[in-house]
């Protein structure tokens, strides 16, 4: 497992700064741990991603998803910020109890232009999946990353 | 074109109330036409869903699909809140300019079991797919709907 | 509907020559019409394509789908034999009878580096869809293209 | 790792008889070793599954998901030759060189009425993934089962 260009805590700062949609202080994002290929992202509980039936909204598990995938990218090869999704698909498998979740990304391929990765997504503290997927990224021309 | 079999604000009404976090009053989400099959649901632009560059991020638009699908479904066979999404899978193709957004879904199969639907977004006014999502939903046994 | 870079008869006679295992004579596999931005392809009945229950295999879509995709990008952008798929998704939605397939693709997107396009197959002379198919395609760099 | 219901000798044999398009003698397709909940599947290396440019089909990839998938599910809940693939969606991530291919398929899910997977597949002897896919199967309602 080889280092990460960039830590867990660098790239919270930046990713703050950069995109509070995603990283507001409420949201319950938190960067757990990144290694170069791969992070494992949680994402808290929050009582407005609840379904009917007291489960956690699909919604949520795909924003989580393609935020780990982001981060799996960004700590591989550094801060671009205009990498962007090109495909993000989603299977879920088993319906989450209400709680935190864990999502654990994977790069299968990182390419000058593209990077596909897997993402796994469990209840924090089960072996379940309850949903898997996978995305692409496209990675711009760079003259500098930092 | 049949007639849905819930009208868009019947839907609006029961999914605000179900769907808090998805149908709030300032999510800026409103479905604009249901028919038998499909429907048109609007995404308002919301500064915070703003991402580097000038574009709209990626998560509001795998959002709106996985509503504009659940909306379609509902139009089609009546108020079911246990269907879920079992797979999305989307393609982004052109960065939207800022603005809203117009997600057209269309079932092309309604079965017993599963409904699988396509879903076009364009900023709205334009012809260009700015994003193309395909799901399934599972639809589960039921006893009566309404 | 503009006109195609290359003619359905151009196309079929070099995909015989550079592809003997799609486009052999045997394979039963003709494109029907091309044009600026999609085509139609024709899978003729094979009997070896059967599978139990008196349907026709998903393999057989799922190549039918491909082979439409690669007809389209190339009758749109010209003859680049290095475009590759780099994904490929796709609903199995109704079972068809046997008989002949009729794929239809139309691009979603022609970039410089990719083109995405969707593909409904529907059995010869139905309305319904019995597969329905999303593909990206990664097209060289070029130098030259005839 | 527990037992398969069946063993890999036992689905060639019936896959053979059944699907003489698969599974036919000069496929060059062999099952490795099967699990519950998983498979290794082998395809031999055709001259006429190259590519331009010396490569493999995607195609010549994509039968070999759908099959990995298919054993893997059969050998997990037992002959249930009316198992359908619903949707399987795959990433072409290296070239592979020409020669054998080895899918090495993990179910995600085993459901009473569907079957999710991913896939991977190797060149044999190698650790790169040449190609990466997720299948959802539908699971007819049983009787029984062998």
């Amino acid at each position: 497992m080889h280092a990460a260009v960039l830590t867990a805590r660098d790239l919270e700062r930046r990713l703050s700064a950069e995109f509070p949609e995603m990283f507001e202080k409420d949201s319950g994002l938190a960067i757990v741990e990144v290694w170069h290929g791969g992070c494992r992202v949680r994402q808290g509980f929050q009582q407005d991603s609840l379904r009917p039936g007291g489960t956690i909204s699909g919604g949520t598990m795909m924003l989580l998803a393609d935020v780990a995938m982001y981060v799996a990218v960004l700590a591989s090869i550094g801060w671009v910020p205009l990498a962007v999704t090109t495909n993000l698909n989603i299977n879920f498998l088993n319906k989450p109890q209400p709680g935190a979740l864990i999502a654990e990304c994977r790069l299968l391929k990182l390419g000058k232009r593209l990077a596909v990765g897997d993402i796994a997504i469990r209840s924090e503290g089960e072996e379940t999946i309850v949903a898997h997927a996978t995305s692409t990224y496209s990675i711009p021309p760079r003259t500098e990353v930092a």
